[in-house]
């Protein structure tokens, strides 16, 4: 099986890399706007072709017809995005478009597995979010997911692809610095102290709530959708959203101190940031995942065995 | 006040221009792929430019910093986008996201009165769509509204202009030639026979539903939104479900044979369209338009003053 996965460079694209090229069955293209690297490690590593590519200009020469499925991770994130409207614009909708116009003439009907994110909710949310809440971004990031969501749903109805759009939940703990978004802290609260650092979290109130994944449950998650029936969910609504579970900062702390020991927790610092917090209060906290479980996705167990797979992971 | 109309050749386009060119508050700007006319016996035909341009090359031609407001109604109806889908791609999203860049840029804050249409919604659909219903287009020509109207809920929220779309009722009676829409009977099965034509109405269900609104109620609903307050509806969510009435097969019977004499029945015959009826039967059929309402928007009073209305303006 041909995969083909843009974005490749990031870090869930190396991640979900790394796990295709332990299995002899597949052969993977990675692409990037720089030249992604092929995962240490790997079993099989000879099964990879990294090319640095533009889909701006150069989806064309990343497809061929051996492709199976496709992986669109390429995308600037939220802040990017929100920073440089023109670049969020061009490389999140634009890029997405030429690579969707370059499967159907080149191999229609493929599979593509299109990464949305919660962030295509806005408000106003009820406390729990189910399918059937319009997604109402506010965020330019946000706005461009739904956009490409529509060419999926369309696409796919169309029969020029095989569409599946999957919302990404908060992924925590992501490896890696801290970056300048809202979320940052919530992986940086556990991974930083868990590194013998300091990490501010920018909100003093210890019920508030992340809708999280781990990287592991969701690249079981990935692969999963590599095999969901075509007609698992209708020809003109592809999107999934992606089981997550919700965490307190307490909560948070609690698998810090159950996984590290007490003593990391001195090394968090809760300071309020105004600027961030209503961003941080804007973003869905539960989701109604009744249709995402009933299709096979998994759900982390709890944020506990999160940290520990992650502590764990440190060590390999 | 000077108002750009796009797609000016068209019907809407045609109405509204004849409307604004009878007041002299206003200078308007007609732009049409073909030159578009100026309607004929206006009050202040003197304040009509004409210009004849291709949005997807020439938007900033017909943008300028004078600019107070403007309807956008270019596209591709919906069977012409769903007969060809790239050309339905570019004019119903690429040349609308030039118009906006082109607005961004050279009149910044300015009017955009987007015309979307009910034809974003498809199944599955409850009896009364309301508008916290997800809209999933089952046509392209429907995905191409939602992209546009996604893109003015993002341009208006960051402040690049003040969008309002209106999504259209199916309009009726409509002037002119029976056309290759689905929708064509629900003019043509009252226009034809007061011309004294045959009609053939393509479902053999006398409680067939549809959502109407009449050319004379659009028009005072479009003028009603030169002037709503910007902030009446929230910054990214700027969709309006125009108020339209609920009409039977028979109900529209019974509206022409009380404006139109009960000979005129004799010219409609009923005959089942097997390709058409799955189309019809998708659409929604009744909508709860409370917030438009509250907004001032109007409805028609009954559907039998809609065929009274048309009946007037031929004689004129």
């Amino acid at each position: 099986m041909h995969v083909l996965i843009t974005g490749a460079a990031g870090f869930i694209g190396q991640l979900l890399a790394k796990e295709l090229l332990n299995d002899p069955a597949y052969r993977v293209t990675l692409t990037d706007i720089h030249q992604p690297p092929i995962p240490a490690g790997v079993r099989y590593p000879q099964s990879a072709t990294a090319i640095k590519a533009d889909l701006l200009t150069g989806a064309r020469d990343v497809v061929n017809p051996s492709l199976d499925a496709v992986y669109a991770f390429h995308g600037i994130m939220s802040s990017g995005s929100e920073a440089n409207f023109d670049l969020g614009m061009s490389v999140n909708i634009d890029a997405t478009r030429n690579l969707l116009e370059a499967l159907r003439h080149t191999c229609p009907g493929v599979r593509v597995i299109y990464s949305s994110s919660q962030a295509v909710y806005g408000q106003p949310l009820p406390e729990i979010v189910t399918d059937s809440v319009i997604p109402t971004p506010e965020s330019s990031y946000g706005a461009e997911k739904i956009v490409c969501e529509t060419l999926v749903n369309e696409y796919t109805r169309r029969n020029f692809i095989t569409g599946f759009t999957l919302r990404f939940p908060t992924i925590s703990v992501r490896p890696g610095a801290p970056t300048a978004a809202a979320s940052s802290f919530l992986s940086g609260m556990i991974r930083e102290p868990l590194d013998g650092k300091k990490c501010v979290i920018p909100i003093e109130d210890r019920q508030f709530k992340s809708w999280l994944c781990s990287p592991k449950t969701l690249v079981e998650n990935l692969l999963l959708t590599l095999r969901l029936p075509a007609d698992s969910v209708p020809p003109h609504i592809r999107q999934i959203n992606v089981p997550g579970i919700c965490v307190t900062v307490q909560g948070m702390m609690d698998a810090l101190e159950a996984v590290g020991g007490a003593d990391k927790l001195a090394l968090l610092t809760e300071k309020e940031d105004p600027a961030l917090v209503p961003i941080l209060k804007s973003w869905p906290t539960q989701f109604d995942n009744t249709q995402a479980i009933s299709l096979g996705f998994k759900r982390d167990e709890s944020f506990e065995q999160t940290v520990r797979d992650y502590k764990e992971s440190l060590s390999q």
